[in-house]
């Protein structure tokens, strides 16, 4: 298995073409479902909060990041350990147990978005933007600033990070930058929000601080990806396609800069220009 | 609002070239919550079934596609009707409630996938597919018969409807054509698996069978994609870009034909190969 195969699987596959048919092999992304549980320090049961169809490889930042954009998670000191599910047989690298240090188990109620709950009427449409406002405030205005030769070498620099990694064609990016554009972590996943788990949990579980970060997602952008900032605290969200209605009513609403369609030196930036320039 | 902005509204953007700085006017993608509720024939409590990030538009036939495809109704006459939220106030058309022709409500625990719930290690894995095995059964084999001429030809025809609806750049498309290349149904959503389960719905409540139709989706196709054309019994699927391993293992478990990058007049074939030629 060599670097660019990471994330790949083999396949035989039939080309077809207007003046052939041919066999031959080829990679694809390869997709598991991961299964994250959380477990208070004091033992007792794990409690599953997310099943994820995911791209295997960085798991545990995977748990660490949707746990803290989800805000189970505040910081590093939260969490105690991270494990594979030693008693899940075959399953097991498909079961990630996040245990906390703290005694109890935090109110798991907001993740608990698409579960089949009795409810009552207009448990949606604001409420996304509620429940994000009740645990999460503005970013710091105006901060960092961001020169546009920086933001135009962004997309190059996510770009050749993939190249090291896989060529199946089938697998999203996260990158988290500095604001000078060096490369901080670059993760994949056939999942874009995954892989903005992936990133951000990188700089959890390492302790690097994303304040003043940049996150470039290879895609779009839609209301998950910038209420993943939010969450994470990284002021500027860039994304090489089109960002949704939502992402700008949630970058507008935080003070998150959403730059959208990225690329030949190009940027539409939809929220927050006051940090570009 | 003209046809062509169906889905999108009207967003400032500031637009940074290596040249020039300009404000100017653009389109974005709708995107907002739309809350599934489902509720016996004889009355009592509705319950939510599912939040999903969508496109406004069609919103009867995304719910009932997520429920055909998520086995809950199995057909036509399994619906009674299908209503906005009269009591939702201002959200009252993001909240969906289809009334089912049972006179109880249907064992839901199968939607329960992203709930937080306590369970037995290994829950997931392998589940993924061996739920789907409960419910579903392999299409019928070698049929219909797709020329490669009229596979080349559906990319286009996905664009030309699409170029009807929109032109944000954020929007995915999921069609159904007949196997001679006809357009059934053409649907667009920010969520590729929601314009999946419109067009499934289309058809559910139509009534047009689609036994004998090809799926074709704008971008990759994941495990959710192939599983959603299972559920559908439609046996065809093709996505312009990428297949994920587990999209080509669902596909050849239940002999569905998967077709990847289908563009420029090539066409790759990673499971049901006989149905082509």
């Amino acid at each position: 298995m060599t670097a660019h195969r990471a994330g790949a699987t083999p396949v035989r596959v039939h080309v077809i073409e207007p003046a052939a048919r041919v066999a031959r092999d080829d990679l694809v992304a390869i997709e598991e479902p991961l299964e994250i549980r959380v477990a208070a320090a004091g033992g007792g049961e794990a409690r599953t909060v997310a099943l994820t169809m995911r791209t295997p490889g960085a798991d545990f930042e995977l748990a660490a990041g949707f746990l803290h954009t989800e805000g189970v998670v505040a910081d590093r000191a939260a969490v105690r350990r991270i494990d594979y599910c030693s008693d899940a047989g075959d399953q097991r690298y498909n079961v990630v147990t996040v245990r906390l240090a703290s005694p109890d188990l935090p109110e798991l109620a907001s993740l608990d978005r698409y579960g089949t709950v009795s409810s009552a009427c207009g448990v949606c449409g604001k409420t996304s933007l509620d429940a994000l406002e009740l645990r999460a405030s503005s970013l710091p205005s105006g901060h960092p600033r961001i020169d546009p030769d920086v933001l135009h070498s962004l997309p190059a620099a996510l770009r050749q990070a993939q190249r090291t990694f896989s060529a199946t064609g089938g697998l999203h990016a996260a990158g988290v930058f500095t604001a000078t554009g060096d490369t901080m972590a670059v993760r994949e996943d056939v999942g874009r929000h995954n892989a903005v788990d992936k990133v951000v949990g990188w700089a959890l579980l390492k302790g690097v601080p994303v304040g003043e970060a940049v996150l470039v997602v290879s895609g779009r952008a839609g209301f998950e990806i910038v209420q993943k900032a939010v969450a994470a605290r990284i002021p500027v969200v860039c994304a090489v396609s089109a960002p949704s209605s939502l992402a700008v009513d949630v970058a507008t609403r935080f003070d998150v800069t959403l730059v959208g369609f990225l690329r030949d030196r190009r940027a539409n930036v939809y929220a927050g220009a006051d940090r570009i320039g």
